[in-house]
């Protein structure tokens, strides 16, 4: 198949910062790409060839736009399926397939998919809703505390909440829920796998997730984790297992627990480029979403080692700001050796949410580490 | 000034390959961009915000252009300066300057502006035509071999001749030309510097052009140069000199001889990004892209240095291929280590036409010349 400069038609479901940035490699290789993004001012829209705005839950919107081209992804899992299994049976291929994506997108399919492949996660107990939920609980079939999960829909840690008391409950909605067991683990960490449509796979290092100390927010993704080898490799292990089980095809983030005793835990994945794989533009052989394209498209994969070390910081909106945005500080973080800023492009910001991030890289990941709180404590996304 | 997802807009003459690479960075940045070409078909058509189609030598075209945006750039030096010097007398900002761009546009001016600032250059004679040339050599003033220069409208090696016999002449245009003393040299290398508004400057590392031992074709440029450090650092002095002359904003590429005694000569400049420095896109901390982004736009410059060494190879139209585009091969280099191509998105390809570029880079730079050579003698581009 001849992609470079030619007929050939990449589709990408959603047209967010995920597809911005994989439009960046799109243009890079001159592959043509259409977008599908319910909102005009979708980050996405620029730099494709085709934009078109339209639900992407809609079954007829995804199944028209999906005729269309030749190969379809996606960066968002909140997609129509019944459309995607059409377009499939019909010869557009779909990479990751529908199939992987059902398997995801509720967390009660995803988790008994873990327990039949054997994948160390978290014990969980499903749910149908949260009335069936309290009823476990008062039976003492279900122990506190444990975490509930909302089964779909969830994001970015919303749907997810820590239930210490029987009373907790009365404020969570009255869906499809599973509860799972509180692990006390030292570490988060994450392994991106890529794997093409032959088979090929590669793990890009493990990174670690740095909560702040107070807040319980994740602050830095760090590459590479700075843990022991031996507790690395078993976190690589435990990706490329989960990506074997899945036989996905393009990205899979893992996103595991490091226990206290030293166990690796799968927590959950997402089949597509991941926040904690952004540092790899700047650090990395190739990008998380050059691998994810060369994955699509059955091209080699590139390498996945790292040039520099890298850290990754979120540009969150700050709190009591809304409206039109502002970066400020922006000019002194530019100054500091090894940052880079991206900034998504949403016009407005609002509390919490995801706008841009900055990439720090040095060949010393100490000093990386310092410069990466520096321009935390410094940049603000503010409104003007 | 606040660039950053606001109301600001840049505008770029041209939407070349330099242009389409530029607009990655304006993507990153989320900066609003305007782009002028000729061609509906051109690379940079996509990922600006607006793209309008006109003549870039029409006063009209360029100034209507140049009218609407805040800041006006531009990657290719063949553009209306009236115009230029019409938006800035009414405050548009343009950066470089037309003064820069008047000074490096004809190589007779460029030649006299080395010779006031005591540059260090080849001798060189100015004539207003071919025939003032002929009757030059006839009286013994110009004496055989030397190089002949058209001092307009020349680009890629296009408007240089060696001339060696008076015959040679017939051959010539009668435009407006320079005849140049031909040097000795071991080495061509150029230097990239990158100066701000404010005035804060950065040069990237000494390269080295690797020219084919019989085609005389540049194949390789190394990153950094296979040169001592004595040579480099003088080269990079230089690079210094020539800037601080020009007192330029934006990049200026400065292209240099080292002769067979280890004197540096400035060849010529370019004030814009340029194809020495497109390795810089994988191997620098900083692209030359975004350092002439953030020159323009008065920010603080990035770090030149690199993470790893870079070579970077020409994809030019194969001999005896015109018509739609075949990247012959392209699956075997991907494969390889730290192979990146870059597929500029011309359709058609003709003898020569620059089509793309293959960066390679690797922590050994002698690994990364042996992976190039390889990727040199794989990748085809050819016809369907």
């Amino acid at each position: 198949m001849n992609y470079f400069s030619s007929g050939f038609k990449l589709g990408i479901l959603g047209g967010g910062q995920l597809g911005k940035m994989l439009l960046a490699e799109t243009r890079k290789f001159d592959i043509q790409t259409y977008v599908l993004d319910p909102s005009a001012e979708a980050p996405g829209r620029l730099a494709c060839n085709v934009f078109q705005q339209g639900n992407l839950m809609d079954f007829e919107t995804v199944y028209n736009f999906g005729k269309q081209v030749d190969i379809l992804t996606f960066e968002i899992e909140l997609v129509n399926i019944a459309a995607l299994e059409k377009l499939e049976s019909e010869g557009i291929k779909i990479y990751p397939s529908p199939k992987t994506l059902k398997r995801i997108q509720n967390k009660g399919i995803q988790k008994d998919f873990y327990k039949t492949h054997n994948i160390a996660s978290a014990p969980y107990q499903r749910f149908e809703n949260a009335n069936a939920l309290k009823t476990a609980i008062s039976e003492n079939k279900v122990l506190l505390p444990f975490v509930w999960k909302c089964t779909e829909f969830g994001y970015d840690g919303n749907g997810v909440k820590v239930i210490r008391k029987t009373e907790d409950c009365d404020l969570l909605p009255n869906v499809e829920c599973i509860s799972e067991e509180m692990i006390p683990f030292k570490n988060e960490l994450a392994v991106i796998v890529t794997r093409n449509v032959s088979g090929e796979i590669k793990t890009y290092p493990v990174v670690e997730m740095e909560f702040h100390p107070e807040a319980n927010q994740v602050e830095y993704v760090i590459c590479p984790a700075r843990i022991d080898d031996a507790v690395a490799e078993k976190a690589r292990k435990l990706a490329l297992e989960v990506s074997k089980a899945f036989e996905h095809v393009g990205l899979l983030a893992v996103e595991m627990f490091q226990t206290t005793s030293d166990e690796i835990l799968v927590n959950e994945v997402a089949p597509r480029p991941h926040n904690s794989g952004h540092y790899s533009i700047e650090a990395s052989y190739t990008s998380q979403f050059e691998n994810h394209l060369r994955a699509i498209l059955d091209l080699p994969l590139g390498d996945t080692g790292s040039k520099v070390a890298g850290i990754m910081v979120n540009l969150v909106g700050e709190e009591g700001h809304s409206g039109d945005v502002l970066y400020e500080n922006m000019e002194a973080i530019l100054g500091w050796h090894g940052v880079t800023p991206h900034i998504y492009g949403k016009r407005q910001t609002r509390p919490f949410r995801k706008m841009g991030h900055v990439t720090i890289v040095n060949e010393d990941i100490s000093e990386a580490r310092k410069i990466a709180e520096k321009v935390k404590k410094t940049i603000k996304v503010i409104s003007k």
